[in-house]
């Protein structure tokens, strides 16, 4: 019987990861290479973060061989490399709808199996979470092991350092893992990669600690006072010589560098890990993409996270794409900008791919700051730059966004500093779900005082308002633009500056009006269009600017008592409608008729964009039906 | 002449700190102790940060003596140490009004001084924005020292150390001083502390590498590759011996520890400091309060920023309080909780003393974690027990709640864990300005899904509060309290739980409705009573509940189109009124009058929160005046 069909059927059939412990070396290793078929055919189909778990699976194998989940507790950061525990707890037939629509969820989820205690999708909460439950398992007076599993790029997260900070000085009995493929999402950065660096090339060490040993022991008695030197030096250079002094510093007991591939070496350094009291840091040495050529050859991040893709040759099956990626016009448009205004520099939190900032940080390598997964720096780095007149842009995403919202507060906002903030990804992502959706940045920075806030229609408004967000020097300006690409219409040669504040009518109407902006505007246009054909008239207006809003226009249209519906594709407590409710109350129009559309009161999980919109109920129909009940019968008739 | 009397006058007319070049260092020892009298003296009257300022008396000198500002730029790191910088840089004058409407603002201030070139109140952002400004400094190919200078506490603060990562590994020149006092707000905890205290015993480590560099010597010539070896050993253990590893480790040339109180001892290293390439961390030891008895001895913190007190005896002037502290009220609630509940367990982010823990702490020393000033890793430590059915309270200050957002989002309201967060100094919190108002959380907690949001109206039903909070099963619940003290209710003996989402009518009345909680409740009461005068009956509702509304209590007003009137001490922007707003419009009540009163868009600076409030127009008299007009004239004529 060939032995990889054998594990074909046992994948679909593992209930839980018990199977594991009766298992050889050699029948693991045969697992590894199946679980890997299994994860390059499915992702091929489905897409998904087919590196971080390639590189992953002999540690997750031996975690649940080694421990015993669910009594024990993996905490997987960031989340995504959580595939191969799916897999090993009971998951393996559900891949065929990962990251899809009520599918297998891209990240742990913790109603999905007892095996995912912690869920993640951000980076860096991992080793907080770990202490929680440390504490929580001391004063129960219970047994387990918890164990953190988090990459060297989440270990630059500033929460990260933290725990890594309280666990230390606090000796709770934690094993973190860390997995160390030398690049996160992109090539690592920091002062931290170099001391892993170091770590990594550990064995000159020991090789120095071995002379050190030899020459002490040959040097002569010379009295009480060099031995003891001697004892302490030896003390002493033990932290340095186990080559983890940074972590022993902190308080840990410093294992390894491990190499991840091999279970020999897995299984005797987390058995010892296991007998050791207080924190444990076991470092993992991983190869991300391991088992399939394209993706251990990529030295970028272009197969961190991917779509479709042809197995053979590793070409991505792209979908059809009408206009440029959103990130590249930005990041194209700041870059065509950089040429003329040295004072361009731009900053990213680990997302120089994902923005798209490659052909910036080629063209100026001195003007870009890949600063690692560390967003609430990455906010006051470039506050800093600004108080220096300079003219930072911060790419960054919606939900990334989340981690730096104390400096957007206190640094960028109350100091009104001239920053950019292009905050990529907004309203909904999609597969990545809940903990990625860019829902909430409307009611987060429309509070803030001095904070201007706009979203583009298209991509050609998009250009001239990244243009308009660089020339703006009254105080922090920001961007939202969604994920993916744009709808296609030509770009204008020459950029221009939109006035701020000001609203665009699309389309005139009468008997209504929809207040609406980015990628809502066509459903609104396409209502308006149905409408037209039962007799209505329905204005609809591009309401580009979040804040500050079109106040003429605003007095207008509440002056002529015009049923106004807002549209967003964001979280509607306080969103851009409560703005406009707020706008009409406060000029005392309290007979104004204003519905509000968008994401309700609840968090959004994975699926297709299109698909979620018709769950809650964003769609052309529902558009049209709401805004026939706002207008009054006798118009209707009319 | 009596030198002091001499010095008396100089610091009223310091114009900026040029004349400090030709001062010898017997002149500015005595310059020292005149700082020194004049802060104890100012602030005895005045109140304000005494303990931090008192302890960096000789550091800030030495710093205005050997660098150029504000050429050079200082960043003070939280900042409430920045007095004498204050005094320095030609402010002293203004020391009468310290923290006072319109007086000296107690942290750095741009529009004060050219030489404040960053603004804090929180804490850790100093090196960030250092960062920023050596990016800019070396793209215009500028010379200039950036000094940004970081107590020990809030070197534990995420984004600090992210910095520390990114700094290093960039090579940038910035002499960062660590201002060591082994207490920051509180006592310090954290690993990172222990690290710190073996440097300061750094001394023996000089010795063993003495006695090293003996042994070395002795050895017999032992042919090439010993000899490579212990030249080897020699350049590794340069690191260990220098004795700042751990800062080494990051990149940094580490200097020191330095005694912070000697002019010869800063001066020496300061110059070697400005001589060096790359980043520089000078570790300097500082005693808080230094020079002034009661504040050199405290070691729990009372001192560190205080009202004012009697100079000899150092006993506190304390205004006349009627109600028990709402941080005491709150945890001593929690503290009788837990004695039933050993559930229930405490965290704060470096805020014991605040946030009136410490009897807590001494009954439940195992169920109280101060993580230090890490509130991102404080949230989270909090969601982790939760996942495990523990009970956490955070006990958090409204505006550092801020830091933690994304945890709040991401960690604890989509996985809807049952965290009690008490957001404490809600609303104006008067003298510590604008960096430190708690204005924002309704409209950034509001909008989370799964967020129950409330406000007590006195101390008594504050702790019926805290007693529902802990009962609360369903997810997360924040309860908001000011700053300051309650308003003298008698207690009630047993503990009640409120029904989630209902309010209270405080007084009845038909020609409109007053919704307000917490701290303007009364001003509400008191227009109401005004307005009866008048013939006009106004209903006061208690609307303790911010999330989730009393929807039935708010169909009731709004189908009897009473005009609504809603009142809050925080930002109006996506505030409470615009949850009535959201409320009356999604249930097609499109006639309803509703004003909202709150704090405007802007950033509220410092003075007493009465003052302020009246600034702002947050009035009885604004109140009277708004509710009749919106009472019809009928109505009124009746």
């Amino acid at each position: 019987m060939d032995e990889s069909e054998l594990f074909t059927l046992d994948l679909l059939n593992i209930k839980d990861p018990s199977f594991l412990k009766s298992m050889s070396t050699t029948e693991l290793e045969a697992l590894s290479e199946e679980i890997r078929s299994f994860l390059i055919e499915n992702l091929s189909k489905t897409g998904g973060h087919i590196g971080p778990n390639l590189g992953v699976v002999e540690l997750t194998i031996a975690l649940h061989k080694c421990f015993e989940s669910p009594k024990d507790k993996f905490l997987w950061d960031v989340g995504h490399q959580s595939y191969v525990h799916k897999i090993l707890t009971g998951r393996a037939k559900e891949f065929g709808t990962l990251r899809q629509y009520k599918g297998l969820c891209g990240f742990p989820k913790r109603n999905e199996s007892e095996h995912d205690v912690w869920e993640t999708g951000h980076s860096s909460t991992s080793l907080s979470a770990a202490m929680g439950m440390a504490i929580a398992r001391d004063l129960k007076k219970e047994k387990s092991y918890i164990v953190p599993v988090i990459g060297d790029g989440a270990l630059t997260g500033g929460m990260a350092l933290e725990a890594l900070n309280h666990i230390g000085a606090e000796k709770k009995n934690i094993i973190v893992i860390l997995n160390d493929n030398e690049m996160s999402i992109a090539p690592n950065v920091g002062a931290l990669h170099n001391v892993l660096g170091r770590l990594r090339t550990a064995g000159k060490y020991q090789w120095v600690k071995d002379e050190l040993e030899y020459l002490l022991k040959k040097i002569p008695a010379v009295g009480g006072r060099l031995a003891a030197t001697a004892e302490r030096i030896k003390d002493t250079l033990k932290y340095l010589f186990v080559s983890g002094m940074f972590f022993e510093e902190l308080g840990f007991t410093y294992l390894g560098p491990v190499d991840g591939h091999s279970y020999e070496d897995l299984f005797e350094n987390l058995q010892y890990a296991k007998k050791t009291e207080g924190p444990v840091l076991l470092h993992v040495l991983t190869k991300k993409g391991k088992g399939y050529h394209p993706a251990e050859t990529d030295t970028v991040g272009t197969w961190h996270g991917t779509g479709p893709y042809k197995i053979e040759t590793g070409d991505f099956v792209k979908p059809t794409a009408i206009g440029p990626a959103w990130s590249k016009l930005v990041s194209e448009t700041v870059r065509k900008l950089a040429r003329e205004d040295e004072r361009i520099v731009a900053i990213t939190p680990a997302m120089p791919v994902g923005s798209k900032l490659e052909g910036f940080a080629s063209e100026f390598p001195d003007r870009m700051y890949d600063v690692g997964i560390a967003e609430q720096h990455a906010a006051t780095v470039a506050a800093g730059l600004a108080t220096q007149n300079m003219k930072p842009f911060l790419a960054i995403y919606s939900t990334f966004l989340q981690r730096a919202y104390d400096q957007v507060v206190h640094d960028i906002c109350r100091q009104n500093l001239n920053v950019f903030i292009g905050v990529d990804r907004a309203g909904l992502v999609g597969a990545d779900g809940e903990t990625h959706q860019g829902v909430f940045d409307i009611s987060f920075l429309r509070s803030l005082p001095n904070m201007v806030l706009m979203m583009p229609k298209d991509e050609n408004e998009g250009q001239h308002m990244v243009n308009t967000a660089i020339k703006y020097n009254d105080g922090p300006i920001s961007m939202r633009f969604p994920r993916g690409n744009g709808i296609g219409v030509p770009l204008d040669e020459d950029l221009k500056t939109i006035p701020i504040g000001s609203w665009e009518v699309l389309k005139d109407g009468e008997d209504a009006c929809i207040l609406t902006f980015g990628t809502t505007i066509q459903m609104a246009l396409d209502a308006a269009t149905q409408l037209e054909e039962t007799g209505l008239s329905i204005k609809v207006v591009n309401a580009r600017f979040i804040k500050p809003l079109d106040e003429p226009m605003l007095h207008d249209l509440l002056g002529q008592e015009m049923p106004i519906l807002t549209i967003e594709e964001a979280i509607l407590q306080g969103g851009f409608g409560s703005a406009v409710l707020e706008f009409a109350h406060e000029n005392n129009y309290h007979n104004a008729k204003i519905n509000r559309m968008g994401i309700p009161d609840q968090f959004i999980e994975h699926g297709s964009v299109s698909k979620l919109l018709e769950e809650i109920g964003m769609t052309t129909e529902n558009v049209v039906k709401l805004l026939t009940s706002m207008i009054p019968q006798k118009q209707k008739r009319a």
